[in-house]
């Protein structure tokens, strides 16, 4: 359908390019990519998990790309890598579309004149960019995009659409940021004076490191005096919020919708569950993994995997049980006596 | 205020055209409606529930839908339904007002010229549509949408403004998307490779079945290589995040933010609670409950209600009962001893 | 950078203007604000817990706000509040740019004939306001805002960027709502009939109370029947979903990615945690706190704080604690035998 469906590769170009073992005829092509359950003669699929081996028996593919421990099993021509995930994420790309991006402005979109937008920059229709903003060499503002005051988009940056950069958030090179995520808007700042609430002012901003990307619909919240900090290679899903101060450590990812409050640090090499909490004003050391949906409520200090929750029950007996969980203290004590 | 206020309908209308029951005066007429509490007598109201059914003692309703068993409780007109609250919803849309929206595209769209527009849709101020997509007869894309490539809005379809479809996302006919959610964004694929995180491309696109409703701010991932799939008539309410290649059978509805992870297979007719999460990579049969706030952590065969949690407790007896989790397995064991 | 930062204020001028009393030299001066870690001469600072006034021997900050009790450790000129945070607060108000905001609407603007725009508002580029809405006076409709039908935004009111009113969304006057936020969308009313949902319309509107503050792509969906209502002075944070018809009480502050299902009624000076869940039809006496992540499942009647949930533990001791919860009331009832 599209114009990367017309890309044809070899295995062997592929071996060639990715530095992989060829196994098989160097002349199979394909001209995308599938799943072993679906992939035809003109696809390639991979096995990164010796437990669906079994499948190769049957996959119609014309290129496996798998470890060396499976090649065996392979029906057909095969390249052997010692990763074969990321030798399959490698050559995917090759097949990934791209919607064309001439390099300069829409005309309707509404650049501040004190704003810099570098030349080779695609500026996409319905996108405004604000005082003292500058856009980098290749970067890509996508439609609905609106850039406050005082950003920085960098170099090769893509804002796929409607992305949101309030003030003085700053992105590094290559970020990748997708459609609906809001950045630097005032974090959740407020005290109580004489029965009401005032309004704290948020006058920090956002910095994101080079090769981070962030999803669909997730908001970092600006610092309140300082920054909120991404360091380079963060990876954030869709929904996540970010509070204000925050410090998220290189190479950590995070699963969808979590929430970490204001002025908490997250290592580096963190893995965050789906749906977990952090609270604020806490820090988690590096290389530490947190399974879906738990509230972290205090400093991680060992690297480790942690959890919080019950297990899922059906509904009948999980009422009985947790009836009486407001027992325990109860029952421990009588124990005591 | 707004137009739809102006239509009238009396009680034999309404008997005639929704095939119920009238008892009372036919020519009652309505022109609105309202809660049992609030109506006057120129409103409608209903009672689906025989719970409330001493509320009809003072209603001023001029009119009032409700079942057989509480019809002799109606305390001026009533239309007798085998189901109210269904009964209800058919007349309450006659007093639906959607915005005007003429046939065409706004002068503000920018339409790419490989797109195809029937003539009787309505393109919204500010939208976008991108190459090769297609937007069907009837269909209504309102302020701000963003529709990227080779998608597909079907005939009949209403994106109430703001909505990204991102990239290969087919809607179904009468699909109904609430304003800032985003589908088809890349799902969350990244492999670790010499310390940092590669990303694997998202190729594959969304399909979003006949008669579905999706929430606002709902995000919906495009899939890794097949499809992320919503059958017909699947109801997502706001903040939901569906991850990629996940499948959600027909006739189920899903609660504001929950969080569903990659892979996940939901049945149909499923109801899931607010805020609950679903793992990865694990399959939901047909009519399963999940309550509010659970956290499916492995597949589930029997259809039937399903939890996890802890009852909500004072601070004071939640810190003291919640220590004790801490202790149960050595409970258990001393037990044995 | 900006134009905020050239403003400079003596220890002087902040005593008079915010009655606080000074100490040390009137005439210090400072052209922003910082932490007590990384100020610098020129900036001012302020100590809230006294708790950290340690840090005051090293700040290197021109002026500090501070309590009384503290007032002996500061260093060099220090202005004495009552309450310092609240004091800060007013202060770095001097500090705070906004975007330059001329009256009038931007060229791009789409405004329906048949809408009222104050003369002193301003619309920015890329908005869309519908048939009937009303914008007051000094209002701020920032880049890429939808107003839909009949919506109210109240005099001084702040929509920062990219917020959606979708139809009959009245707000109160300084109300500051950020980007993403979707006020007015249907709410989650559905009715099962033969086998297939049948959409229940929404019809009510959302009214939000003076000077209350709107997070970033939090959701608030219009009433049913009857309106959604924020009483004066309510904050949410982020990422929050309000459901139809809940009703949120006077200066009650929401923390990021709560779930409130539709008809709970909230009090007044309550406390929500962060990404807490409270279910439908209940209601939430005044001044709750409800801990991060907790369930609130039935009507809470009693002020005071509540939680529910499990400690977060190493992974291995979690599923053993976690799988004694499945056995927990056999236990109590083998104690009773």
């Amino acid at each position: 359908m599209s114009a990367a469906e017309c890309r044809t590769y070899t295995a062997g170009d592929l071996a060639g390019r990715f530095g992989l073992e060829l196994r098989g005829d160097a002349g199979t092509s394909v001209r995308g990519v599938a799943t072993i359950a679906e992939a035809t003669p003109d696809r390639l699929t991979f096995l990164s998990n010796s437990k669906y081996r079994g499948q190769l028996a049957t996959t119609r593919a014309g290129i496996v790309v798998l470890g060396a421990a499976d090649a065996d099993a392979a029906p057909g021509t095969a390249l052997v890598a010692r990763d074969p995930y990321s030798a399959y994420a490698r050559i995917a790309a090759l097949f990934e579309s791209q919607p064309e991006a001439p390099a300069g402005a829409h005309p309707s979109a509404v650049v501040d004149a004190s704003a810099t937008v570098d030349p080779s920059a695609h500026i996409g229709p319905h996108v405004s960019i604000g005082t003292r903003s500058v856009i980098g060499a290749g970067a890509y503002v996508g439609p609905g995009c609106v850039i406050g005051e005082d950003c920085l988009v960098g170099a090769g940056a893509r804002l796929v659409a409607r992305v949101t950069l309030v003030t003085r958030v700053r992105l590094g090179e290559r970020v990748l940021v997708h459609p609906g995520a809001v950045l630097g808007a005032d974090g959740f700042g407020i005290a109580m004076e004489h029965g009401a609430w005032l309004k704290v002012p948020q006058l920090g901003g956002v910095v994101v490191g080079d090769d981070c990307e962030i999803g669909a619909n997730t908001t970092i919240d600006r610092g309140a005096i300082d920054d909120t900090v991404l360091e380079e290679d963060v990876r954030l899903d869709n929904q996540i919020q970010i509070g204000h101060n925050v410090r998220i450590g290189a190479h950590t990812a995070i699963a969808g919708c979590v929430a970490v409050a204001g002025s908490a640090r997250i290592g580096r090499y963190c893995l965050i569950g789906g749906a977990a909490g952090i609270v604020g004003h806490i820090e988690i050391c590096d290389k530490v993994v947190i399974t879906a949906m738990s509230l972290v409520t205090h400093s991680i200090r060992e690297p480790g995997e942690y959890s919080s929750g019950t297990p899922l029950m059906d509904n009948r007996s999980w009422r009985r049980n947790a009836a009486r969980f407001r027992q325990l203290d109860r029952l421990f004590r009588a124990r005591r006596d």
